[in-house]
């Protein structure tokens, strides 16, 4: 989609690069100068470092500014309305506070209070039912009528590059013999998979046992970003009945550094895929049109190259254990041929995605992690 | 358990309170006077105020003590020790820090970062397992090789006293026809119930993706509290598949307000559950004595007067899903002849527990939560 003339400014910002001018997402950083965590905003390859903004004295500016659109816009969209001006204006005194991107730290974007992680992606949903039991009944009865979900730990939840270290746990090697109990054994994970998926953050509060309807829902989304679920798909199929995934998934979950505001997407608007159950009356108005994002995932391994994998139904590919038909068949993964059912340690996931074209791209740049190896097992009690 | 004669004080503290000079549980607490959460101590139905303690000018005699006694005593033990050292002194200061229980206001002991909740309990496993797949296959192949558990929502734990609103969401009604599909409604939860849970709190940090030994892990738990793990088991019913519990456990957790600290449980050790199976020598060790704690459940209707839960085999009957039978049967919760098979709205669930007896009782006060009405349904959108 293509929206008008891209935005201009005295910056050198590429229009197709993920965070161009209309885009301007959140995050966290920290400088050599500036070495507490503090708020940035993106745009091509720099940082405005939000801080130094604040204390600039050209900044009670500012007040003015907000004085005269504090009406129309939200605090966030002010924000980025505000830096799009001051990116306009060719005197702008704003150059000193703008430093390269390669020069910040990244910081988790928000304390995570809570995790919750949904199985709403209706294809993969399918896809994984159909390897389990077939098409008849590969969704659960459920699974139609309201968003399936569970809680997952939110201390694990790390920002992208964090390292994640494969998981040791029990794991079954081979069904039991008929009439005998299960016998599973301990070891490092070895269906270790991602999950591509795209990531809410709530900052609005609401008060317990209030509820929010689902048309002022969306109010309380700050912003978003993608986010890699990575799965230990042996320990989770031994420990997840009856009360879901646990150590398969709370090992860590990794979210790319860029909050996009809700704003910036707010062009890229297309129809949600149809439910052809009739949901209950308080879910109804939740079918308002989803976002049209490009998404893919690289993997990137140390010792074979990378490549890119794609697939005629990207949105069927979210996980390895889809790929490979859950680990039967090899996926090639690298311009070379390399292959894979499961990840490998050193292996890199990397996640990208963006809305839009070359006139004013919005992207959420890179969610990657390198895969570590298991912590070598102590020797036994 | 009797062990030797009681702590005395100065001050007039019931050696059959809960909070004895054995105990000296930890609390966050606010008073008119210090309206800004702080630490407290609880003795007999008094509080130590530890910010005034901390104030006064005889505070700088706690670094001679903790000089002298540093080596031989952790953090939160020298504390204890200390308190009961000022005890026991005629001409103790600490009189004017010390303020009637009733004076405070009482708050979560703890920022609740993550919320674990664990299906530890072999026969409230066991006796819900034979009521919906009989004795034969009541235990899932995992139970007795891991500790199952899941993540609940650590925002919506809250202090004892806090209301808690029947939640309303998707139930069924009935089993769909043969051949057709479930029909869920939305209702407010007809099955609201109880779990009565012993909650430890962990307060030392660890690295993401580092072991700790099953040796090590007692090290991590700060103190102890009892906890309600509220249900609604008809939301639980239709939304646990695959993924196990989400808004039916996550709309309140109640945890009472002192944490008992491991010290002062250290006396009541008795012999855990054996379990049959071999477990994976990871967890070998695991088996360290637990304690001994006598625990009671009091349902007090406001309509009905109050009656007192008990039964001759207690640690079966911590939920009425298994005192009812599944809700098949009426429990009498009152001694003038109250039923439930559920909660209703206005009941008030109170939880106690304790070890030890009158030579020095270390209790855990109450954990309480009353039953608010469900908010009513907007009209639909």
């Amino acid at each position: 989609m293509e929206h008008g003339a891209p935005l201009t400014s005295w910056l050198d910002v590429d229009p197709a690069s993920d965070f161009s001018l209309a885009n301007l997402p959140f995050g966290i950083i920290s400088t050599p100068a500036s070495p507490a965590p503090h708020v940035g905003v993106a745009v091509g390859n720099y940082v405005v470092d939000m801080k130094e903004l604040s204390c600039h004295p050209e900044f009670h500016h500012v007040f003015d500014f907000v004085q005269e659109h504090s009406e129309v816009f939200s605090k966030p969209t002010l924000n980025a309305f505000y830096l799009r001006f001051l990116l306009r204006k060719d005197d702008s005194w704003i150059a000193r506070v703008i430093v390269p991107a390669k020069s910040v730290r990244l910081h988790l974007p928000m304390d995570i209070g809570d995790y919750t992680d949904f199985y709403a992606g209706y294809h993969h949903a399918f896809h994984v039912g159909c390897m389990f039991r077939g098409p008849k009944a590969a969704l659960q009865p459920n699974y139609t009528h309201l968003p399936v979900g569970y809680h997952g730990r939110a201390s694990s939840v790390v920002v992208s590059g964090t390292p994640i270290k494969r998981p040791r746990g029990q794991i079954l090697t081979q069904p039991p013999a008929e009439g005998q109990p299960s016998q599973p054994i301990t070891s490092p994970c070895r269906r270790l998979d991602f999950e591509l998926e795209f990531g809410c953050l709530i900052a609005k509060p609401n008060e317990m046992g209030s509820e929010i309807s689902v048309h002022d829902a969306e109010d309380y989304i700050f912003g978003y970003v993608l986010l890699n679920d990575w799965s230990a798909r042996d320990i989770q199929t031994w420990e997840y009945v009856p009360l879901g995934p646990f150590n398969s998934k709370n090992f860590g979950t990794t979210i790319s550094p860029w909050v996009v505001l809700a704003d910036a997407l707010e062009p890229f608007r297309t129809r949600a895929l149809e439910n052809k159950t009739e949901v209950q009356d308080y879910l109804k108005g939740a079918e308002k049109p989803v976002f049209d994002i490009n998404l893919e995932v690289e993997l990137k391994s140390d010792l074979l190259g990378s490549g890119t994998i794609s697939g005629p139904e990207e949105h069927q590919r979210g996980s390895l254990l889809e790929m490979s038909e859950g680990g039967k068949k090899d996926v090639v993964v690298g311009s070379n041929g390399a292959v894979r059912r499961f990840l490998e340690d050193g292996d890199t996931v990397v996640m990208k995605g963006f809305a839009g074209g070359s006139n004013g791209r919005v992207g959420f740049g890179e969610c990657t992690g390198k895969v570590a190896g298991a912590t070598v097992a102590p020797s036994a009690a």
